[in-house]
């Protein structure tokens, strides 16, 4: 069975073999793996151990992401948050739940967010002091150029916070030429190949340091998961996943064999795989091919009267291939993820699947 | 190698090896698992579906604790919590960090918590809402009566929490004889004996329903995952830790083949093999007989000056059992489980490697 869900990912069986093991998180051989794995995130995003530091935290990526804002978005700041779709609309609720102030930025669903937009929002309103960015935007597939952004806002003066939790480990990012950046928030369980359980976010550590005390939520304190890894050479605060970071720090050893930029390639032919076979089979992708990203493809649903979308997940599921059962853009779509240790040939067979799948439902009979 | 640290706990084979599957979360099947485990656990804590749903969180329980606070105690509210060692301390804190207002109680640290105490501290403060109780304080190792405690809170008009984090499955609850308490909170590494990363909550329906708004946290609003769960048939809101959900859904078939009274026997064996074992090798528990809970075991560490922790611990590791390398109370202890996949007969091996990996030590030189 694999899992084109787009994440939790289908990982390699060395990953979940190290699942498989009993683990003492505060063990100091156990430490070591922590604080390798954090160390290896962080190369990854292209930080130093001079400037910045990846910090894990139990739970999903959006954990990480209201721990982001929480910590770096001080109780009196205000935040732009370009509205891209469906994962754009939730850091916006996330930050209000947290009782930060929301600057939504209005985008089209089938557009990139424009640098000059911003940069107009921004001079428009100086007391917004952060921009939150969604660099893949799993709602509609569209990837928005997160580097160009950070430096649009970083150059008027605000501080930005990337949601990369669908996008690190394939697309590019060098948090050392970014310094308007406080934090890049991701996921074990998206391109890094890991299984779902845990998050991070790579931050800067002068930022971390000029942060204590603006989270208002011991659990989700990223200021307070650096200074007790500090004093603790490492440690957790609370008991971590530990099969999931073990297992992941696998997933990591598997990620710098491939290369970053390989993995990138190889989900880009997996979507055009993908993207390609569903038009030959008679469907149209979400999206135009100037604006589909590498991570996630959704297709319009067929408009006949017979379909419907867990009718074609079921028939999908009994051929060894999961998707979504749930869509996130304004029309009805299906969704297919094109990361995880899949290959283009896996996504050939996908395809082929999808197009049994369709035959066998009432819209073609 | 046996996991005595205490918690995460050792785990059954079956266990480990349904974490090394990949899952698809939002897959009816695995909905279907998940709808099954948490009904597992609320009929654990003695609830019915008709006043009490069970809610997962991914995380710790530390998570799901000030998840816990967060939702039932109102932004006004005042939370009187009983200073029963480091686990009541970590309470106090984040709840004070979420905003709330905490009541320390003080408590010996070789006290168990008087009913009587707490009575005339909430009869003098009619304004606290809450009571936090611990109910396994793992910091000193005794278990407090908190059914007889919940009993006279609720008396008094006023509200419980329990953390029951390294109780739950193991010692007495049942929430329907406890009107007055919000939420029992745990954990899955604990008493459960599944591998560590997600946390729950059992919780009043009725108290959910009135509690919607009051979290200031979408990441930890247990009213937000009651009603998400509600819509979509218990489908999560954020991507779920899958593997370790599946694999307590296996260990919590072990529970009900073994019975939470049998676990707790079992348990107690364990503690009382220690217990009694470590005074055969002239070391001396923190805690007298009468006040020593089943779950962990302290045990003042020796006084000569070769002791370190480090030390004893790295020699038990070379004989197969990983104790925990610090220790929660105020005087130098170490600290072992008695809880996990472990039987009396392993612990009287670990009271031999005790043995052992002292008379390495300078100490007995």
């Amino acid at each position: 069975m694999l899992l084109l869900t787009p994440g939790p990912v289908t990982t390699a069986d060395v990953v979940k073999q190290a699942l498989a093991q009993d683990y003492a998180p505060w063990d100091n051989d156990f430490r070591a793996i922590v604080r390798k794995l954090c160390a290896d995130i962080r190369e990854v995003a292209g930080g130093t151990p001079e400037t910045h530091v990846a910090l894990p935290l139990s739970g999903s990526g959006h954990f990480a992401l209201e721990a982001a804002v929480r910590t770096f978005v001080p109780a009196a700041g205000k935040i732009l948050i370009p509205q891209t779709g469906a994962y754009a609309a939730r850091l916006r609720r996330l930050a209000s739940e947290a009782g930060r102030t929301v600057v939504p930025l209005p985008v089209g669903s089938r557009e990139r967010t424009q640098a000059a937009a911003l940069a107009e929002a921004l001079c428009d309103d100086p007391r917004i002091t952060h921009v939150g960015l969604v660099y893949s935007e799993t709602g509609s597939g569209i990837c928005h150029d997160v580097p160009l952004l950070a430096q649009v806002a970083g150059g008027l003066g605000r501080r930005v916070i990337v949601d990369a939790v669908s996008a690190f480990g394939a697309l590019p990012l060098d948090v050392s030429d970014l310094p308007a950046v406080d934090a890049v928030v991701l996921t074990s369980n998206k391109c890094l190949e890991g299984p779902p359980g845990a998050a991070f976010a790579v931050c800067r550590i002068d930022r971390l340091e000029a942060s204590r005390g603006n989270a208002g939520s011991w659990s989700l304190d990223l200021a307070d998961i650096h200074e007790h890894g500090k004093t603790t050479n490492g440690g957790a605060r609370f008991t971590p996943p530990a099969p999931t970071l073990a297992a992941l720090s696998v997933a990591m050893d598997l990620h710098r064999q491939e290369g970053r930029a390989a993995r990138l390639a190889r989900y880009t032919v997996n979507q055009r795989t993908l993207y390609d076979g569903v038009r030959a089979l008679g469907l149209e992708p979400y999206l135009p091919t100037e604006l589909q990203g590498p991570i996630i493809v959704n297709v319009q649903a067929p408009t006949v009267p017979g379909w419907t979308l867990q009718g074609f997940v079921d028939g999908l599921k009994r051929r060894g291939f999961v998707i979504s059962n749930f869509y996130n853009t304004e029309e009805p779509t299906f969704r297919v993820g094109c990361i995880g240790a899949i290959t283009p040939d896996d996504m050939s067979r996908a395809v082929e699947a999808m197009g049994q799948a369709l035959s066998e439902l009432p819209i073609a009979a």
